[in-house]
């Protein structure tokens, strides 16, 4: 299982430097897989991170990891809303091939019955099958019966919320409003260690530090045999919670201060990592799993200076604040192509020699070249999924919308993400797809459909190619 | 003119982490009167550099200067337009009281007779009284004509267009689609050696690079002398020009291709600073007059999260990317204080021990507490004139608008500013102010004015007592 990898030598003091002239990668020696830490935040926005703009949120610890790993500005989600985002996350592949996503109920909730199949091979049940040890902390949300639970997917061990933190409501609150810790029981929702329930209501007001201690604790457990960690924050979605050290700290509010206790674990788990001795073949992986929910208000983040939220497909609901860091491993710098978390699989899998099965499609790339500063993925193109409906294209720089549909809920609720022009509570198939430039127009304000008839029509072609290789299969989130 | 100032003794491994516990500066020796010199770019919006969130726009020697000095978050201009900001930053006061603000015409044109009086004393004028070698380059807009000129003013020489690039028009262009280097004699600007005109029109196609040199020499020239050099480039304001060696070279489109001059710029001067051996004792600040000019759509930049642009006195219309950088001087990290230009007057007399005479009102605090990591500045308020008014006040993390008014020209060219409520283009007296806590929605877009009256009324009288104190003076804007 050894492989050959590049070690670059100068960290520190080469961030930032992309554009410039940098010192070949010189030495090239026989290195172990790497293990694989992938933090996935919950809600987390585009513009949430200081070193993605923020200008009140403290995030020391993601900044220094961001400086010392590469910064990724384009990397894509395979869905705005929980369930099917995690699903091509951990698969590889989108979410509808493999039943878990729907336009009726867009997520599981606690009286789903379906869940991620077992045909289907998730990071975890790869890696474990070529010798790593595997651990999955915090979020589920792919199925809390079995054979759907994170150890029936290839994880040896599961500490963690199977769900949404906002489920199991039992008592009347007021997402807008709560900033009360206190009111935790008025969730109901399970906290698990493996198959069991340990705990419930789940103690909300700690979760994040208990997370962090059971990342560390599996670091520490895991010594030098290669390990695959998956640690899904519940936070920032909400209800909000923080441990009280960082209660009232942040100048950003309760949402700041949450954000701020997820930097602090960042910092925990790099530190772990250091203690243990394990830190430099470490590859970490932070992004969330779709954009801030900007019906929350002031309990939701913000996607910078993208268009859109959570649940929609402008880029602020697709595409998330990501760092990946690995001393041994990477070239420290910013990266501007084109990714999603469909692809870490595929990365995954070449950084350690796991071989996949060649039966089905997968939708992710290899970023290896990428992450080494050798190369390029591949990918051309992100598909902008809404529950089974194809709703944008994004092909090389230019994104075209064929659907629209307001993000969430009730447009006059909608202060933050309301645009110029309304956007219809339903979806509605436009006569002229909206197009943009991303690259020049990130916002996504500047329509050039009249300009471009050709390039619409290029993308389109790519979508339809695409639709007709995807195979109807049992819908998940309707049982 | 010995100083005592601290001196930090690890400044690359330290950055971003101004919130965690940083080994106290602990080297203090006698240091002579640091170097100045001010970077200020024109238009440039708080979304548009790398360190600030852009996406697509790649400001490597930007980045990298934020992360060895500082990286300032909340940091104002005087005005959100080109000649009432320029009087702030360099007179250390807010523009009206030097006459340099308008309500019927906003900026100096090529037909104004009036300029910056002579009663007021820059920061140029300041410190070459205390033996300071002083340099101007770049845009001016101070006043065309003597005695407004830069060498009417305590510097020592000029080399620049005296205006904005987009005056003195000969042609019909159209800004919107303009992206041709070719037509620059469509601008009969000027181009200005101290007070002689040495070019016109100026060809605007180098006029970043040459700006550059120019400031490069002036490093050299100066040597071991204390200097100060203001460099006020004419771009990003349309119209936008690049070198040949930065055409198409950004993702961005041209205007990143014009961000990523700038940023060569920068880097270009920080290596003369060390090529010329004295960048250790040499503090540069680079920001920007105003926000981006949004109605230039893909020729105008981004205020990232924050609303609003170039003209108002929304947040993007006046707070700027930011950076402070002075290997000898400086606590890296990110500051997070409310600062404005005309801190900068106070804070280079305080640095360089320059006294001021007492016969006038300065608007301006002293910030070297904050770029030490010793203390605070003072600040609390920040006024936010549009014209002779004053529209918006913050304190603290408070800001109420009294008045409102569309940024610039027609709303219907506004795809990007308009924001959910419509702007007159008009002033509007609000009867109930709105209210935004911009450090937790630092994109003003949760009005909290029912909920908080007693912060709008202590806020008016904030307001009413500052008005109280403004005497008023001769008017240069409408000579």
């Amino acid at each position: 299982m050894k492989l050959i990898v590049l070690s670059v030598l100068s960290l520190s003091l080469s961030f930032f430097s992309s554009s410039e002239t940098l010192p070949a990668a010189s030495v090239s020696k026989e290195m172990d897989p790497p293990n694989i830490i992938v933090i996935f935040a919950d809600d987390l926005g585009y513009g949430d991170l200081g070193i993605f703009g923020h200008p009140t949120i403290n995030t020391p610890n993601l900044d220094r990891m961001a400086m010392e790993g590469q910064k990724w500005t384009n990397f894509y989600v395979a869905a705005s809303v929980c369930t099917p985002s995690r699903a091509g996350l951990l698969t590889g592949r989108l979410p509808i091939r493999s039943g878990m996503s729907s336009d009726r109920r867009r997520v599981l909730f606690p009286d789903s019955k379906g869940g991620l199949p077992q045909s289907e091979i998730t990071i975890a049940r790869a890696l474990k099958g070529n010798g790593y040890r595997t651990a999955a902390v915090g979020k589920w949300h792919l199925g809390h019966l079995s054979p759907h639970l994170p150890t029936d997917h290839g994880f040896d061990s599961y500490f963690g919320i199977p769900y949404s933190n906002d489920m199991d409501k039992v008592e009347k609150t007021d997402h807008f409003t709560l900033a009360d810790e206190e009111r935790y029981q008025a969730y109901n929702v399970p906290l698990m260690r493996d198959k069991e329930i340990v705990e419930r209501p789940a103690d909300q007001r700690s979760i994040t530090r208990r997370y962090t201690e059971e990342v560390v604790n599996k670091i520490n457990e895991f010594g030098k045999d290669p390990f695959f960690i998956y640690l899904a924050h519940n936070l920032p979605h909400i209800p909000l919670f923080r441990s009280a050290e960082f209660r009232d700290q942040s100048l950003a509010g309760i949402y700041g201060d949450v954000i701020e206790e997820i930097d602090w674990s960042v910092g925990r788990i790099l530190q772990g990592l250091k203690e243990a001795g394990v830190a430099e073949n470490t590859l970490v992986v932070f992004t969330s799993d779709n954009g801030p929910w900007h019906v929350f208000r002031n309990h939701g983040g913000t996607a910078g200076l993208l268009r859109g939220a959570k649940g929609g497909t402008f880029e602020g609901g697709m595409r998330e604040p990501t760092v990946f860091w690995w001393p041994a491993g990477i070239q420290p710098g910013v990266v501007r192509d084109m990714a999603t978390t469909m692809d870490l699989l595929p990365t995954f899998c070449a950084l350690s020699g796991t071989e996949l099965p060649d039966d089905r499609v997968y939708d992710g790339y290899d970023l290896s070249p990428l992450l080494r500063g050798t190369g390029k993925s591949g990918r051309e193109t992100v598909f902008y999924y809404r529950g089974q409906k194809i709703y944008a294209v994004r092909k090389g720089d230019y994104k075209a919308h064929f659907i629209t549909q307001l993000e969430y809920g009730n447009p006059t609720a909608h202060p933050v993400t309301q645009p110029p022009i309304p956007l219809e509570n339903s979806p509605t198939v436009l006569e002229t797809p909206l197009l943009y430039n991303v690259a020049v127009d990130p916002g996504e304000r500047l329509n050039i459909a009249d300009d471009h008839p050709e390039i619409i029509a290029e993308i389109r072609a790519v979508m339809e190619a695409h639709k007709a290789g995807v195979v109807p299969v049992e819908n998940q989130l309707e049982k």
